[in-house]
């Protein structure tokens, strides 16, 4: 996997400002995963973006160049794998609103994949950005399920208030390595006694 | 995701001549996993193919193109999701040799995933379609191991004879529905007292 590795100048002068800053929450979640897998905390990969390849050519004696294809919709979320032994399964996602997070932002499958996964015995949640505060929650399951349902089964509100992640939902710590130590919060959301 | 069903008509006729004659392995591993998914019985996909993508046109009115894009060597297996609460992950290869699978067919870093993989508590292995016999077989991973450093470690040959699948690798049954049944094997050695 290729993963966007800033070179040591340009990590330093990210650590000199403001931690993070202009780093994308692919990249941040990407790194803290090699760290993760390095170091046999967890073994947790991005999934490829889904892609229709409609032509390929094969020019002589060099790789096949792939010259149509189209962004598909994806099946299921973006990152899984294996944490203490237990399936695990989320959505990252980046808010650049001020007050709320749509939930146009979420495919319904993505819905229904993350509750199965739940039903299995899995551990399943989103990690939402919002971009204008510089915070990472992770958003759990249950709470993206209430108001999933009361926006399309009620008609109600179709977004999750920023108030809501504020009392709810779990910061994730930034930090220089693992940039998002998300497992941090699964630890305390899992892995304790009080299982949610 | 886009699952490649044969019409009714088509089902029909490879019911009455040889079950599942032309249906690649692919194709038959993802009906299993659809079978197995709306059933409940496993929440297991496959990740899309890793493309790098290098050049999108965005024309106007329509939806992007990618009109640039190369195959990548993918960085871990094929399949994984979650079974009776476990996390699984395995990689599918059709051989068409007569006497031996050769290890040149796996990726160095997809067995040392897969290694990973069982090292946290997760089920591993690999799924080898014999295309001239018309048989699939569960390749357990101790077995893909000792092959694997045999090879690499001692010089030895690189594959792994037919009489080994024959003899200690474990047949997955054909069968209409689910096509290939290979959690019935799984069930079998992971699932059992004796686990391997």
């Amino acid at each position: 996997m290729a993963l966007n590795y800033p070179n040591k100048k340009n990590t330093m002068t990210k650590t000199i400002n403001k931690a993070n800053l202009g780093m994308d929450l692919e990249s941040m979640i990407n790194e803290s995963n090699e760290y993760y897998r390095v170091n046999d905390i967890a073994i947790i990969h991005k999934k490829p973006t889904p892609v229709q390849i409609v032509k390929v050519d094969y020019p002589m004696r060099s790789k096949a160049v792939i010259t149509e294809a189209y962004y598909k919709i994806p099946s299921t979320t973006d990152y899984n794998g294996i944490y203490k032994g237990k399936y695990i399964d989320f959505e990252a996602k980046e808010n650049h609103n001020k007050t709320s997070f749509p939930l146009a932002n979420i495919h319904p499958h993505q819905v229904k994949h993350l509750l199965s996964i739940k039903k299995h015995g899995g551990i399943g949640f989103l990690i939402v950005a919002w971009s204008l505060y510089n915070e990472y929650y992770l958003l759990p399951l249950d709470i993206l399920e209430k108001y999933w349902n009361d926006a399309y089964e009620n008609d109600s509100r179709k977004s999750i208030p920023y108030k809501e992640f504020k009392d709810n939902c779990h910061l994730i710590k930034e930090s220089y390595i693992p940039r998002l130590n998300f497992l941090k919060v699964v630890d305390e959301l899992y892995f304790n006694d009080e299982k949610k």
